[in-house]
């Protein structure tokens, strides 16, 4: 059972009105008349609708979000009674698939509705985003729109995504608490001798009962000594004594991830994977000493850095060492060179060390934090300080 | 335990060549030079590439498929020891993310190389598809390839994906057999006076015990004597005697989908609910007479319509009565009208018909088959003909 009570799910209309308030000051600011998002964080982020039923690719799901009025949600007929459970009282159906008209005319007609005084309508089209509807769709609604100005609008939702109100931050330490108990309930539950992917059905088994809603995201790789890729999935081969594991989920509650990893030894580890083990560990100390607000990404890689170099790292393949957190199992920031997003109090972030070791195996650390006006504090419970043997 | 042996994991070299070969064939018919595919199930449908990491939203990943020449594969330096273990040989990374050339230079270049011919690159960009690139990228690489025509190559991705082969059969019969197992268990596991985000937990705990690789998608309902929407997120409200409990999922093996569900009924149902029941379940069987290679998804929508209208229906708020099924939990194409897709043996279908009865209440069901040359074999193992009562 979880360890701990859950918080409770959805968030108070309040919370909605602020985002809004906070999204049309930028707005204004670029003259943006409105933004269309079409993706299922920003539409949620919003409008607070929450349904797995975004895996489904066949429909579109439109939100407006004016500058000077409330939201319109233009969605599938299915999705009517779920969004009818939300603060948007503008919700406009119409009974999709239509391929034809797969709910194109009613944006239109709400684009020209609220897209008046600049002519300006932001997408989000930048780094880390992608537009979720049909290509051609979406130049059949330049093509009807002829006037109205396109723009990017990724520096709107990063701005106001990358800072968690204290409710998100509730979800995000109860589902970093609930992981933290499923890995270290793991070792008495794992042997060696048993299928790769059968320790994923446990794992995940256990991530249940330790309070999570599911696991979307479970990669991982065993390995002698270590292991040599770090987005696996599993395969059927048994793990035997002598393998180095790393766990990596990213598991929710309420529509909020947690993005951590841990390092198993079935029996007793290669010196050469402990020495690693303890130079991730120590840059992820390093990482954590630097978090303040005011600190950049840049610095926080830049400490994390030092500490691997030092203890021998023949370099990393993620390409940064942490990241943002939320509503994905990756958000902006990157903790990586040129990034150099200012740290605000409120950002959660992961910090993620990994190196190169030995004949190219890695060595991957990660931790979950928010940042705190005097520094941080920790949504998960820290790694052990040498790595976790099962006997 | 399973009760049957899975598949093994991956398919065989030959697979991937006769899906190129099959593309190649419809793209030269097309004047298309390449293929330039963004999306997770593209990708992996050419590639064999396989790794839950798509669901970090930061990193492109790009397959090109030429018209006269194997696949490459351009992608985040992340996923090079994942990407080693498939058939594909050209593959070109970069440390991403980096956000100010993610990919996009080895794009071009790429692009330069195989659009020479017709100077035409197809884009999946019609129903049911996106691209999975930041648009602002997308712009870019127009305005770099001037000359290079971009032109929409869903209808060889549908024509393609519609038809699986015996391999991709044998996941989808595992999977679906697994769920079969989950859903008969359900009952002897499920009591009134549990909050319904239990219920769901123990399903999804109960799925992976039968053998599925994780249940991305699980939606239901619980309501007095009926449910009124069913594509919800669980409350964490407890389900009470007289509540009908709709469980909708898409359970993967090997990342191929089930997508079915079940309704259940705690203590005696409502006469309503029962009626509706029975009005639905002769609505799929009067579907599955109907599945036969050469008739239309127009003809199976008729035949369960037919019934559903002669038993009281009230109406319907999905669409369709199904769809197609596979890599993803819904697939082209759909059953309802004037989508007349012909069906041909080989075609993994759901049977999905549903109807409004009494106050807005809601009854669907589901059923995944695989058209065969004499007919259909199903996939599910048929619901039961009368709602099962859990007491």
């Amino acid at each position: 059972m979880p360890a701990t009570i859950p918080p409770p799910r959805g968030f108070p209309v309040a919370e909605f009105e602020s985002r809004m308030v906070a999204a049309q000051r930028l707005m204004q600011a670029r003259s943006i008349d409105t933004l269309l998002l079409t993706t299922e964080p920003e539409f949620r982020y919003f409008s607070g609708f929450h349904s797995d039923f975004w895996l489904s690719p066949t429909r579109p799901w439109y939100l407006l979000v004016p500058a000077q009025d409330q939201p319109i949600a233009i969605i599938p007929e299915i999705g009517a009674a779920s969004m009818s459970a939300t603060w948007v009282d503008d919700v406009r159906t119409w009974p999709a698939p239509v391929p034809h008209d797969d709910g194109l005319s009613l944006l239109c007609t709400a684009l020209r509705e609220v897209a008046v005084r600049f002519g300006t309508v932001g997408v989000p089209m930048g780094p880390e985003t992608h537009v979720r509807m049909p290509l051609g769709d979406f130049q059949r609604l330049r093509d009807r729109l002829t006037g109205t100005k396109f723009v990017d609008a990724t520096p709107i939702v990063r701005a106001l995504r990358m800072v968690k109100s204290e409710a998100e931050i509730d979800k995000l330490r109860y589902v970093c608490g609930c992981v933290s108990d499923a890995f270290e309930a793991f070792p008495n539950l794992a042997n060696a001798g048993v299928p790769e992917s059968e320790l994923f059905r446990l794992f995940r088994s256990e991530l249940l009962r330790c309070g999570v809603d599911h696991s979307p995201y479970l990669v991982g790789a065993a390995g002698a000594g270590g292991y040599a890729d770090i987005i696996k999935q599993p395969s059927d081969a048994e793990v035997v004594k002598g393998d180095v594991l790393v766990f990596d989920t990213g598991s929710v509650f309420d529509g909020y991830f947690s993005d951590f990893d841990r390092n198993f030894c079935f029996g007793e580890a290669a010196s050469e994977a402990r020495r690693a083990y303890d130079v991730v560990y120590r840059a992820t100390d390093a990482g954590l000493a630097a978090v303040r607000p005011g600190a950049t990404t840049s610095e926080l890689w830049q400490a994390m850095a030092g500490v691997l170099d030092a203890g021998g790292s023949l370099g990393e393949d993620v390409g940064r060492f942490g990241h943002g957190l939320g509503m994905q199992l990756t958000e902006w920031p990157s903790n990586m060179p040129g990034d150099d997003t200012v740290l605000q109090a409120g950002m959660v972030i992961t910090l993620e060390p990994g190196m190169v070791f030995g004949a190219g195996k890695l060595m991957v650390h990660e931790e979950d934090l928010v940042v705190r006006e005097d520094g941080y504090e920790l949504l998960t419970r820290r790694a052990a300080p040498e790595m976790v043997v099962i006997d």
